[in-house]
């Protein structure tokens, strides 16, 4: 049974990055001029994000990834490194946005997408409105910090821009990554 | 006996503000060990941010200025940065944050205070909780984007750190500084 696991996850994890290398030629809006980046599977972006926040766990830190997407490009990814970096602000989305502010050589980044694996917390939640992005899709919802919808939605405040969120995309996985990573460092305590 | 209602609130609200300004020389560690912070004048970290505000505004950025302090001394500083940066989290609050994180090895800022000219938004808030910041001292209150009480306040929230808060010192100055920033970038345009 755990054999078969491994071999499953191995597989998504092979399926995954097949998918990353992929570009659709009938959704890319390179090809189509403005194409439909909606189209575009929310999942296939997320998994890649997963594939960070593991990365993240193999690393000894909170597994949480992010992605952004320009034009249905990845122009930015991100894991947590709070510990390693010992920095309070290295959260996932934080280096995605800062990273991708680098890509782009601008401070707003209007029609980028973030993929995030755990909901935001306020001070990615505050930097997502700052950088003017324009969509997040979020996995699993933080009920202890979540900044859009559990703990806060900042999105309900008068601020001067409004992402648009989905949240729940790939969430299970996300969360049992989580809890398996939590399990862990308990056993270890 | 609205009258009476009144001053015994006044007074609670006096004895209050005494009890918060005193410091205990026998509990107080710094002050026996390395100093009393404390005693220091919040004016003087201000005044300092302010410096850095001011230059801030020199380069063309919105002014705003951000200072660190642990035991009596400024391990950290930043100005917003936004534009020459190109990078949308690079408010004076995150620079000082990642900077006192760099100066102290650790993502943990406890036992330091950030002094900041404005308040802080909603990303430079969550990036206080996170780093676990002791106490913060803003001078102008941000209407459109303050989220230690303009817009929303953080510390209302139940989230897993309260810095203690202090506003308006030199709040004046603070304001004025944005005014006359806007007032020319009004004029240029």
């Amino acid at each position: 049974m755990h054999m078969f696991r491994t071999a499953s996850l191995l597989f998504r994890l092979w399926k995954a990055s097949k998918i990353a290398n992929t570009v659709n030629p009938l959704t890319d809006k390179r090809r189509t001029h403005k194409g439909n980046m909606e189209n575009k599977n929310h999942e296939h972006y997320m998994n890649i994000a997963l594939g960070l926040a593991r990365r993240a766990a193999a690393e000894g830190e909170v597994p949480v990834g992010a992605v952004i997407v320009h034009d249905g490009e990845v122009v930015a990814t991100g894991y947590n490194r709070r510990e390693q970096g010992a920095d309070a602000t290295a959260h996932a989305e934080i280096i995605a946005i800062r990273s991708a502010c680098a890509a782009l050589g601008r401070w707003r980044l209007e029609e980028c997408d973030l993929y995030v694996t755990l909901e935001p917390c306020p001070m990615c939640a505050g930097a997502i409105v700052n950088a003017r992005l324009e969509k997040v899709i979020f996995g699993a919802h933080d009920p202890k910090s979540g900044a859009m919808g559990s703990v806060v939605d900042l999105n309900a405040l008068p601020l001067n821009h409004k992402p648009q969120v989905t949240a729940g995309v790939l969430g299970e996985e996300s969360a049992e990554l989580l809890r398996e990573f939590f399990a862990k460092l308990r056993k270890k305590i």
